[in-house]
């Protein structure tokens, strides 16, 4: 147990969605008064740094209703029910790109937001690409532009908040690092 | 407008919590078909990348109910109603570690959850720091360790997880890179 653990004394569920749960956990904290967490439980899910034989760069545009605004992204997805995370990644990577890959390996997991929620992101390298599709074969409700880019285009984008996320800068940082 | 603009028909408010407003959004997407959006509405937050003059990273360790562990972070805190990031931000470096600095700058801003909330996070780098009280002076529901580490020993704590969130990792890399 850790020192500053905080004992749950009642939960209160506010909301049971489609993707997210948001629960009021009232909590003893370690000086013994009473407080509030409003929380947000998420699936978890996936992102993936995929790079090209000609060394470009797989991002995806995508409009994003929480900004009211379009961001450009690395490939990324939730967990479904029961999914490992690597087939999540296989999954999403060839749904939202069509393409496919001889390796996929983990570099990193993190939580995103744990000010209040438990969404997870397991980061993944994607190796020898192959496009399989011409087309991306998404979801209903999803759509999205593919764009290939160079690491210094990448950079601009994020000077021009076209990239404007944490999992994408922490990717183009990580390629950066790898050179 | 964007291309993929997904305009909304209706606004069903779930929750208007201290720190979080939870609301479901039927939009109509671009295909004419209808959907609908889970979005967290959240103030906005800093964060400080804070140095020593012997070259450590400060870092605190708090307890993440959401995840039900401590996590060690940078600095971190949400705005305020009408404060300003760069106050917020000399605000919580000295709220969280005691430290004042001489200058702080903007690196980036990125969102952290973009597919459900609209969190963004200001990353400060803060430089000339020196120490004004031997104790921080904390929010009352607020309990945190502080921790003076070298990059090396940041590294070794992102590979046992105790460092295991998107905007410290980045923070590190960002280190890394500027090496």
């Amino acid at each position: 147990m850790h020192k500053f653990e905080e004992k749950t004394t009642a939960t209160q569920p506010i909301y049971d969605g489609r993707i997210i749960q948001v629960r009021v956990d009232d909590v003893v904290l370690p000086n013994g008064a009473s407080s509030k967490r409003e929380l947000v439980k998420h699936p978890g899910a996936v992102a993936v740094i995929a790079v090209t034989d000609e060394g470009k760069i797989v991002l995806v545009e995508q409009y994003r209703k929480a900004m009211e605004k379009a961001l450009v992204e690395i490939p990324a997805g939730k967990l479904e029910q029961g999914e490992a995370p690597l087939a999540t990644a296989m999954r999403e990577l060839e749904e939202e790109t069509g393409y496919i890959c001889e390796d996929m390996k983990l570099l990193y997991s993190f939580y995103t937001s744990p000010g209040f929620a438990d969404e997870i992101i397991y980061l993944y390298e994607a190796t020898g690409l192959t496009k399989k599709e011409d087309k991306a074969d998404l979801d209903e409700d999803e759509f999205v532009d593919l764009l290939e880019v160079t690491l210094e285009e990448a950079w601009e984008l994020i000077q021009e908040q076209r990239i404007h996320d944490a999992k994408t800068i922490l990717a183009m940082q990580y390629l950066q690092l790898k050179k």
